[in-house]
């Protein structure tokens, strides 16, 4: 009975949201790179003080967090429920060529990740419980985060006192826009993204003038032969049954013709389901990068540079079984299971630093005939990913869903 | 008896030549990247204006020709032998090490390849014969060459009317400092410095993001894969005894860590001194490049792009036989045989403009006793290039050599 | 009540087996390689004359099958279950370095899969069932299998008319050992060992003196340059998720140290548990190495021969769920589920050919505190591959037990 | 005067050499592989048998010496001269394809490297001598050495005490055939072949079944990196303009599909004209493979094995003045200058053995239309070399010219 309330309150809830396809679109046009987001903070806190909220600005960069109490008051009740949803805000260096008419003004930066629509949804949900205090009760924290892309920003926001900032959530909620049938909701318990690090590996080779490579230790020869066995560690030592990714993102040696140069850098970026398989490709790099630095004959050892860690995102299972009955109300048969999705978030920094469970789930963006059609689909980071506008308000309408789970007056 | 005197002139010209170190060394420490040398021009030009000649500026770039005549004026017989000698004054996008006092002060360029110490000797040169006009008669033409490294600058002034702007030479001359024993004068006839080009490369894969590299074409594996055949060439292909060299000056792929980029380029150098080997190995690195593209199935072709052309340097035998004996009077046992050197250079594209035979020595720069100890000694193009001054006093005698083995009035 | 009086009959059947070891330990001191397995089948057909059964020999090479009636006439009832049993016996081309007692006598063959403890179990079935005809009704067909690692047996015996020389089966069984704790028996539904074929590639170069490449098309350089590109595929082709093993099991090219050889052959072994990730490996494959020929400019294409072709061997549900329970029941907590396995087998074949369900388990052979202790043990087709030998009682029992969940008479 | 007489005397000797074509014949129907020569030594011998000489066979194998003395007694006067000459005898395993009717009759091996001509033209040479003992004086040894193409042969007969078994020679002859303008006979002084060794390269890697890569280290996708990496020695580290060739002329890994073998042999050819060349690269060799071990995490280190070596073939420059006036005497226009060749002889070792000057050259075999035409011709080592039979009375005629240039009685 409650889940269909609520799947019947969202439905019906009458809140004016028709500011929020501009508010999209506008982030969509402004797209900032990671730890660069001021205006798009802007635009944020613009919108959220036209509500009854708590806002701070400024944590770890450019994080934003509005809290809202029902009754709008410190003095909530401990036993009322504090649920947290968080959304991104960033964006990546891709070259749009989407040809919207909302397209990036800013050339060589995109929304190419969605994020622009996490927010916007986030706006959404915000919008209407602000309106709605009648339909639900206890404390929500909406929190903007910045720098997602760097998997930078969440830790940045802890780093800078986030806990003191905010009441501590009871659970934290947090989704993702991706190509998949439009309006579908897909959700699922355990790992649902990997586990990532980048390795930045930089190499000393030796420089010389481009006639005589025999005075030279050729850093670009080198850093070929690494990339080429690097996917031998994928195909010889990974288990054919367990799931590791070694891509090398950046490959960048030289500036010039004729000069052999002195060092060249390589950036990974590698995933895993698994910690074991983890340390094991990852001593593998290492030792086949040393190697073949011996190989070359190099003087100086490379250098290792991890970064831009990623935990697993593992949903705890408690909270889908609490949530999903609500998305199966709310959504019918678009409530689906989620296949593990290889892209990694930092959204479980947050609720791991609480140490509180948590919900991931993912949206699907893309015109149902296209999908059947079974045609390829430019995915995320890809500079032709283009969600239908209508699946911002499936995402609001999920976002509302898992919320009210926790917090509607019944 | 005719090379004892000029022997014995240049030792004892009595032109005061102190301001030359100085002259250099502000070069050096202020060096332009190709394209760029506005300064040094105007550095140049404001000594040559302190003599007498014709100067010429702005040709083809920041190009610069002095014309002196001996009788000083335009009517010079055309009996009168006419002398062209060349200097290149461009600068490299290399890191200075050299710790020097008088080191690069523009962060990332370097006076690399010694061409502050040709133009720095050339303008000792014109230092001499503007004031020794006793000693010589004909004309001299002496060329500040910019944009060597990007193998531009000379037919920039050839198609900028170069032989509208100066008269026709009877011969041309050039030199190169590189490392040597300190001191000596390199020189040989025929073939003396390869032929080269660049090639741009253009590898076309298909993007995705980094934890899904079956969605994608994946660029820099197929850079990689390519930059290892290439060595297969030169290793299988070539006959052992050809020369040829295959560098890939720059290999640039990706932007980020977590994206696989759509495209790669890898920019090739490559040097021969027999043109059917160049046409074999040019067909055999299209064909590597194409199939390797075909291996990671890509959708589009790669581009190539040719540039930087340079022809082979083949010293005139009739020059060298008339210049050699000259070398030998006036430096002894240190007037030496070249090597053929494996660089390139575009100074013989201004003698084979005018068609006109031609001359390119060396000079050596490096301290006798650590030359003579086998240890390595950086190169040219090397971050720390360190040409000993006294090369400069050498470079200007054979400067002075050469061209009064034309000019001298004996 | 039924599975528990199976249990106490395996336990106590009285039969004695205590030329079981023996018989084993023969056949692993006389290994014969796949298709010339004359003595081993002549081993197994001696013990059989001993037993009241119909035995037919030669099948597609020297296949072997015993029927046993029960009654024992042809008169068997049509309603009463038939079911068979297969035991491969062919050896491998490895060398034994185990050490044991009973090594192979045959120098660089050895039962390194342990198909010799296979064919000693299901003779000791057979002694059961000859002695034991009280505790069972039915028929059985005991199937001795030659030529399974060339996988060619199956087929072979099918192609001789199999069917038309042993009665239909209802139900087809086969096992295998593997290193697993010692005593368990690992079964599960659905796909349990992976598909796969044998690709021999033959690459055609040129051949010349070694010390003239230019002369040659050198087709070990081709063929290296294959092996390191075929595994990008595994790792940039196919999805992480997915299950892919592209092994070069033999690279062979040149005979002698001197001579550039004409030609390499590659024999790739690809394992996969998906029909359209294999699909698009395969392409991939041939993609990869006809571009690679034209990258080293080959004037002839690449020959791919596909063979020894392994179905997906994959569990009928419902025989999964009829015998399991007696597992449990005989075994307790040694009855465990198997993780899907990833090497192949032909034994499918057999149960394919009659279109009937069919179930496939796997028996641990290893120490249990060596097994506990996580040390790496030897795997199959290792030289060091050693069974223990009271693995060869656990294959007996769960023969038994698997069969008798059909044929025991309660 | 002394030269046209020698050239008279090679023109009309008078002796009937009519067996020649035969004898070569019978050698090249019967090739037989190094060390093996046991029948091809017979061949020699019988004829050897006919002649006036002092024989003696099995020295270091089935080498032969013939010592003809002139007069012909052990007292020769200390003062004549002596002169060695050697052919080699052994052939290939190579696959004839020539479809010459005297073509192979030893599947798989052939003369392929034009052994059968050196031995049938020394041959004719004794023959003459010993019928024209009026025309010469002193003492010719005819040296028949066995397992050339191993580096052996030399090496072998020398052990065995060649220097008790014949008299110290003053000069040592020897000749090759192979591609080049019918007739021409190509000298030159110092260095005409070069130095080579073979190096054996046993990789230790780790076996597994095929379907579980990650237990094995898998040393066919080592043995590819090597091999990739080892090009990279020759187009990186070796000076454009030195000579290095370094050519893998077996690489064997494995015997059977599905199993990743124990280990993986390569066995290398490397040529040199320069010993530090040399060196370096050897160096840079076992550098590369046991990094490459290391990059593959193998547990044993590789093995390097030398063998074969060959030394550089230097002809001493007074030796090669001596003996081309009679070639051009004899040969005219036919009598050219040899270009370095690229392959390696042990021919060398006996004339450093006795510390005594050589000098050796190469005949021409080909067609002379063809070879104008620039067709490409089969070389040395490929089954489809064909030396025209017309070069047996060249290769006849320039050894009676070089010997007689010592010997010739004026």
């Amino acid at each position: 009975m409650r889940n269909a309330d609520i799947a019947e309150f969202i439905a019906n809830h009458g809140v004016d949201l028709s500011w929020q396809d501009s508010f999209y679109q506008w982030m969509h046009e402004n797209p900032e790179l990671s730890l660069q987001e001021e205006q798009t903070a802007k635009h944020i806190t613009a919108r959220l003080a036209q509500m009854d909220c708590e806002v701070t600005t400024g944590i770890g960069g450019y994080g934003v967090t509005a809290v809202f109490r029902n009754p709008s008051s410190e003095a909530t009740s401990a036993d009322e429920p504090t649920v947290l949803m968080r959304a991104d805000f960033d964006a990546l260096p891709v070259q749009e060529t989407t040809g919207l008419p909302y397209a990036s003004k800013n050339d060589g930066v995109m929304h190419a990740c969605g994020h622009d629509m996490h927010a916007a949804a986030l706006m959404g949900l915000c919008a209407v419980l602000d309106e709605r205090r009648d339909a639900w009760h206890g404390t929500f924290i909406a929190l903007f985060q910045p720098a997602e892309e760097v998997t930078a920003g969440a830790s940045n926001m802890i780093n800078d006192g986030l806990a003191e900032k905010i009441p501590t959530p009871d659970v934290c909620l947090g989704q993702h826009v991706l190509p998949g049938r439009l309006g579908t909701v897909m959700s699922a318990p355990g790992p649902v993204l990997a586990a990532c690090d980048t390795i930045t590996i930089k190499l000393y080779g030796k420089s010389s003038h481009g006639s005589r490579p025999q005075e030279s230790i050729d850093p670009t020869f080198l850093a070929a032969m690494i990339v080429v066995r690097l996917q031998g560690i994928v195909g010889r030592e990974v288990a054919p049954s367990d799931f590791a990714v070694i891509t090398v993102g950046t490959l960048s040696s030289g500036h010039t013709n004729n000069t052999i140069p002195e060092d060249a850098t390589l950036v990974l970026n590698c995933r895993f389901y698994d910690t074991d398989v983890r340390d094991k490709t990852y001593a593998a790099i290492e030792r086949v990068v040393r190697a073949e630095c011996d190989a070359s004959g190099c003087e100086l050892p490379p250098e290792f540079e991890y970064s831009a860690h990623g935990e697993l995102t593992d949903n705890t299972p408690s909270t889908f079984e609490h949530v999903r009955p609500v998305f199966d109300a709310v959504f019918g048969e678009d409530s689906i299971d989620a296949e593990p999705w290889t892209a990694s978030e930092d959204f479980s920094e947050i609720p791991r630093h609480f140490d509180v469970p948590y919900l991931f789930w993912t949206i699907g963006t893309t015109d149902p005939e296209l999908w059947a059609s079974g045609e390829p689909v430019p995915g995320n980071h890809h500079g032709a990913f283009a969600p239908r506008i209508e699946a911002l308000g499936t995402s609001t309408d999920a976002a509302l869903a898992a919320t009210l789970s926790y917090l509607f007056r019944s």
